[in-house]
């Protein structure tokens, strides 16, 4: 018997979105129970919270070390067993340590650590720990987003010669514009959000996708970052010209200034064979081109999907699900690996995924800062 | 503090789609615990399925008069609050009737029972009961669909003159084509299924649909099927000319054979200033149209939607949220009910919706055999 | 040596939009040389419109009897071979009568004539002439709806059993809600524009679509005008249930108060194995669904396509053509048939589409009138 | 009176598809009449050509020497006026320069010349002419370019921070998949094709677009092809960064392998106060985004539209136009300059265009060649 999975939770309280994701999406598929957390440094609205969402308050914890120390207190089968870590960036990197030193399981959102070395030492730590350890890149728990990777892998497109991604959004326009605003929010001061803006936040995600889906490896970058201002500091925009080897070719397209839109993740990728077109903001659809057939529309839940694109759909073709089913998806392929069960290689983004991710958003501002001159990845 | 509310599910066990539909829905804002079931006629299998999806399985009951007859014996603090009827068509009246009776909160299925009689029937005696009580016509629950109803309540399209609402599904030809299937399928029996298979089962979402956005009542209609072979007796597909007045007209088509069709939920509602068209396998898309100036898209989650849309959205906007959030906004509207909080009107389908729904269905059914004349609506 | 065919133009002048269409549309194959016209009644504008376009004035009549007189007069050779009838409706009869009797080919706009009995006395005509007579349906001259017809005809979609086609326009609105406009434009006067506005303009063209594509005959039909105000005797609306058997049915529906609407003429054809969608405002996109397959996105220009579609194509695929190409299709084909050569069927709607239509308009409005019961169509 | 323009046409015979798309366009406003030509360099062809579409024959020229040579003899009044040169690349200059050198008006298409060099010496010679000199740049002539290039200089988007354009086909596979083509084809022979085949035959195209609409010149690139194979020097690929200024940057996305693109030119433009993005393949549909409003869809012939952009189209809204009628546009503007009457800047592109075009083939080309450094363009 599946015996819910008991989860910890650290940040994402009150009127947290990424919050809201996590907890939906551990709802989802019925495996995980909200056993603890800390939701919050303050104390009083970290009850609240949990007061509010009906979290049993008797393990909701004062801070971290706290929760750690009284968590290992407890039996096994008693103690929590994976944390998600949702906390501002510069704590992911030395509470997913903990959480690995002292043997938990860990869903950690991205980016992993703020920086590449920190992201090695915690490759060091999970190889240490032997647990699962999880990277939210969501977008890979769409079925569409699944199916271009396993039909790539089966050769559909045979050899890929091009990939092109894209991850625009506009929000960042009204703080942008604004000489006050631009000043003084902690997202645009490198002291306190790291070194990069528009790839460490986005930009990291069209790499990671490009990845997932091609199972090719970005060998080197260039890239150039648009500031917008003299006066700022952090990149907002940023086009990376990417090689996967001299004839395998693309390019990253990230910006935070793109005014109007939303959330336009998108990729397309080429092959000698075919090539695929999609989108996140409509991700249902997923587009099969060739040169001489009719282009192909994909749609979850049809027979005609992988396995690994089906095991992400709950219910029949034309219903649609959205992004807490595609997080749902990561947190079942977790909970699966948490149960030793059966899983595939692509059910949730690894420590491997978050490694490479640090690596390319180094490389990005090595690359710009350089005066746009290629770096290789490691 | 918000408790959860005890909420009771009958039927939706095992692999059951509408299960999973409304046990998703019911997690995903933190408004419900599911205390107690009969999940499944079958004992054994019922108790499975609790243990299955960690549910405690000291109130999961042997049968429905049990699951009464054991919560009524609970302090009311205890008892189970609102109950889920995801059963058969045909038990959705005998069940929502008794639980009416004993004071339960009731969220039903559709359609809310097989006959207009039964549906007139339960409307009294949920008059008598004065709990809460939605049937759960999902695609309210979407944001889009709820920014039209409030557009159009404050004026955007002037005085509608023209309604065109469509539900094609293409997922029966698989089984009419076939003679063998199509006479031994329950849902081509009419003394099993009821009397009308594609309205009753699609038609009248399309018909809520209309009567929920525009505000307007559907005074008759005129209504031909097509039963595609002379051996069966269940329309599979029909078509229906709507007034709402002399000079207010519609159509609403609805097809279980209209091949490669998914779940073409959509409409055109046409005002003397303005349009809209929604489609409901791209939900987060709301078009507004007019004679004279650029279409305009809305997406959810924009500060320019009204309250009730924005309410029925947990993310920024270009987040896609799907179905199950649909149905999650029926359920914190009917949690808020049951709360004796504020909510507005729109929130979830009421018990008129439901009787309203019957009166159609019974209507169309009645035009069709008469040779299709109008038949006038209560 | 594919001399160019002369071409006789009557009305179509000043700033007559059909007039444009047909002009572009004869030049644009290398086929036809306006030899001749009466642009105009008033001769002066007739005259400065033929200078202005640079048609040599020597062949610019008076009216359209000076022109059939003098025309006869010239040997064969020097003699207009096909005559293009662009005047206000109620000349298309008399005017292409006399164009057969004395041996013209002709090219008729559409509606044919004003009642069905014209039509059938113009069939008769044309027997005896023996010469080429097109109606321009323009919307059959698009590569993607010859494909559609191309591929049915092979078997695409196996037995078809459903029909769904949709001519939406939103510009009578400003008319119609007028009291003043409403009672004094001619388009809604009965005496001046024939029976019918709304299935006459558009609702026709609908119709002439579903027969095209299909090959299927609509057998009899039942409709519901909407006249939006007491004191409006024209239908600016209606919704027409067909059958073209007693298993094979459908619904067209015309508007002119779909606000917002512009040109929206579009089809859903559902057939055993797949099924067809398409809409005149994307022209170059042909959709082909199935219940089990992805859907298939067909474009012009593709070698996949058929040999009379691919013939509608001057440019290789992804450079749109429209609707003067498509026009211009059918006079290419009306072009082959006046010098002999070999032409598909399809390639021009011939007089028995114009019959058909007449036949069609006036069932719709007897329906209405009788109180929507059935008509059928000879 | 507006007397037809007597036109030359040099090159585009037989099957030439870009002998079509001048041909029809030439044709659709009644502006011009082919005069004379030398279509073909074979002398039979040539005139066999000139038959089949009914051009006088005594104007066909044996070569373009005796074209001129004869023309000149001619009085003034009689003397073609206007000449489109569309033979293979190489022969642009030479007859572009002695049309302009002889005082002809000049219709060239793209890329004007094979160097930077010749398009400089052709910019003087136009200079000392004075004639009317318009470069092809055909998506130029779309209503809704010339609405973005309006709205643009009327200030709708602000400040411009961001230009994203695309060009992807994917024609060029089935040459460069296979050894034996790739090394025979004279488009991949740079003797033959010239130092660029993707960037010179599409790149350019979208390097205009953005300057065209913008109102930015584009000040410095860095570029990086792909050759796809070690014994391939044509870029059969290029993404090229952009910059109009240290904070206004951008890219520019060219392909020949994207596989299953058709004719994929697009473009993106970010303001700080909108965008717009638009699209070739649908080039009736311009969508204006703003962080804050509901996108707004622009279409072609509505009154909201600026006078340049409604002069682009022929018939009312929904009737779509396509490529033909956008080339016809720029046929019209030239013809306008012809006359000396009134026309807008934008009604086609000029010899500047075209200089500016071959600086930036040519400077991707050394940016490539040079390691990917910064080229500034003159």
């Amino acid at each position: 018997m599946p015996k819910k999975i008991r989860l910890g939770i650290l940040g994402g309280g009150g009127d947290s979105l990424i919050g809201v994701l996590h907890r939906v999406a551990s709802h989802i598929n019925d495996n995980y129970q909200i056993t603890g957390a800390v939701f919050n440094p303050d104390f009083k609205e970290n009850m609240d919270f949990a007061k509010e969402i009906d979290v049993p308050t008797d393990r909701i914890y004062v801070d971290f070390d706290t929760f750690i120390e009284e968590e290992m207190k407890l039996p096994k089968e008693e103690r929590i067993q994976v944390c998600s870590v949702l906390t501002p960036n510069f704590l992911h990197f030395p509470m997913a340590k903990k959480l690995l030193d002292n043997g938990f399981h860990v869903i950690c959102e991205k980016p992993m650590t703020t920086t590449y070395d920190e992201a090695k030492i915690l490759q060091d730590a999970h190889q240490k720990a032997g647990t699962v350890f999880a990277v939210t890149h969501t977008y890979t728990g769409y079925p569409m987003v699944r199916q271009m990777r396993e039909m790539i892998k089966d050769g559909a497109l045979g050899k890929i010669h091009k990939v092109d991604a894209r991850y625009y959004q506009g929000w960042i326009n009204e703080i942008i514009h604004d000489q006050e605003k631009r000043s003084t929010v902690w997202r645009l001061d490198p002291a306190k959000a790291g070194i990069s803006s528009c790839i460490g936040d986005i930009g990291v995600h069209a790499f990671n996708l490009i990845e997932y889906t091609t199972g090719l490896q970005i060998k080197s970058i260039l890239c150039d970052f648009n500031y917008l201002y003299e006066d700022n500091k952090m990149d907002v925009d940023g086009t990376t010209l990417i090689r996967m080897s001299e004839h395998v070719k693309g390019v990253i397209r990230a910006s935070q200034v793109a005014t109007g839109e939303e959330n336009g993740l998108a990729i397309a990728i080429y092959g000698e064979k075919g090539s695929f077109r999609w989108e996140q903001e409509r991700p249902n659809f997923l587009y099969k081109m060739s040169d001489t057939e009719p282009t192909q529309v994909y749609k979850p839940g049809h027979a005609y999907n992988s396995k690994l694109s089906l095991d992400g759909t709950k219910l029949p073709a034309g219903h649609p699900e959205g992004i807490f089913d595609s997080m749902a998806n990561i947190y079942l392929g977790v909970a699966r690996a948490i149960r030793g069960e059966d899983y595939n290689d692509g059910e949730f983004p690894t420590i491997v995924d978050g490694v490479r991710g640090l690596n390319f958003i180094e490389s990005t501002v090595a690359s710009h800062k350089s005066g746009n001159t290629w770096i290789d990845l490691d």
